[in-house]
């Protein structure tokens, strides 16, 4: 039996532009495209023949299956994610669907591979500015698959280590609550005029990217389809020739130790 | 006087495949370029008087002030970095350039902008499998312009909130110890079977990417050209159809508190 091919992509974060020609080839010599139907609309129609899988954006699990099953039998199948598929995204599932007990032993007969591409944060990072700069922890704010204490440790030990911090997966219907808890957990180690960038559909129709102060977030703003980058205290706005909008920064030197820092702004 | 254009690009990690067409364009268009020398020589050849300013790695500032000044010529100018430019890179540097109280009135002729890139950690990444599919800290190891007691407070708090690690800027021959430290500072927190992914030149000819135990690392192994992925608590190998070498992935769920892990660990 001759075993196909699974190529998990990553779009990036929208824009073609920001499509790695990588990922482009592999599309086009696809049997199969398989992901959250969001993503597969983000894909240009190619050659007739080639079989569209749409599914929710759930069951991750028996997506990456299905996908592996598909390339098991001789396709070339790719599972489609956007921005980078190794952050918060589809290969760590087909790598759960690989450490499987019970894993086929069909599944021995698929090449699998992983192509990266541009993240949200990355992208939105690049129109604000610099905010990546310097260190940065990036945490998604789902608990769906992981304990909100865990989050809750993260947010504190990167806040507390001034790192800048990017977060996806800020708020959703049925996570209501969440990021207001995480800026005010924040909001103990930073100063309320740090800024935030708030990035919603980067790279796509309707973008907006705007800089807030931390302390006048208002987290019913932020949806499922927005990525957060929160500065550390060396974070900065600056002016930006040819842009209208505040730019913001973090700069590379660092002048100052981040515990006594955090300590003199909870004593403020 | 008619203002020119600086763009601030990111070439990927290496291989042409991960570059984006929007930095495609931007370098076909540009006027002049300006970069690391090993960086240019990263870029095919353009059409004839467009011209190339090659430096050395250091002196950052220096080479954005220049780019700036071009750009307020008129010119179309392209500073170049690898990767990401907004990750530990040229990004950075022109936003400080831009926040000199003495900024020159002329750089107001600039229109300046940023192109993200795939960063070194995501294309390690995607060829060990899905290690940064949790929750992830990137922290340059560098020592040049932060003091090295923030880089530790920073990899402590990592460390013990059980983040997965993305460490840039590892080794250098100035610099030998510090990797060394860095790996003993985490292993206070992790098991030494811990899975890291060291990734030297990759996208590159000669590309290297292994899989070695945290307790088994030889910092002396490491240089500038690599970039490392020490896992959380959770980060797994896995057999990957098709490829020979051990696959790497941490998953998306998480069952256990860090906090109670890493007492745990250190009890040990």
């Amino acid at each position: 039996m001759t075993g196909g091919r699974l190529a998990v992509v990553g779009l990036g974060p929208g824009a073609v532009a920001w499509r790695t020609p990588e990922v482009d080839s592999i599309l086009a010599e696809a049997t199969d495209l398989i992901g959250y139907s969001t993503y597969l609309d983000m894909v240009e129609a190619r050659p007739p023949g080639q079989v569209r899988h749409p599914s929710d954006n759930r069951e991750e699990g028996q997506r990456a299956a299905h996908a592996l099953d598909l390339a098991a039998e001789g396709r070339s199948v790719v599972l489609v994610s956007s921005g980078d598929p190794g952050v918060f995204a589809m290969a760590a599932a087909v790598m759960e669907q690989l450490d499987r007990p019970d894993r086929p032993p069909a599944w021995e007969h698929a090449d699998v591979t992983v192509s990266p591409g541009v993240s949200a944060a990355q992208a939105a990072a690049s129109r604000a500015g610099a905010p990546l700069g310097n260190d940065f922890a990036t945490i998604s704010l789902s608990d769906n698959l992981k304990p909100w204490s865990v989050i809750e440790a993260r947010l504190v030990a990167a806040a507390a280590a001034d790192f800048v911090l990017a977060l996806y997966n800020p708020a959703s219907r049925r996570r209501p609550w969440q990021l207001g808890r995480a800026l005010a957990l924040i909001g103990t180690y930073r100063d309320p005029s740090t800024p935030v960038v708030v990035a919603r559909d980067v790279g796509r129709p309707g973008e907006t990217v705007s800089v807030v102060a931390l302390g006048k977030m208002d987290p019913a703003t932020v949806d499922m389809r927005t990525v957060l980058i929160v500065g550390s205290s060396q974070t900065r706005t600056v002016a930006i020739p040819g842009r209208d909008a505040a730019g913001v920064y973090t700069p590379r030197r660092y002048s100052e130790e981040p515990t006594a820092l955090a300590q003199r702004t909870m004593e403020d």
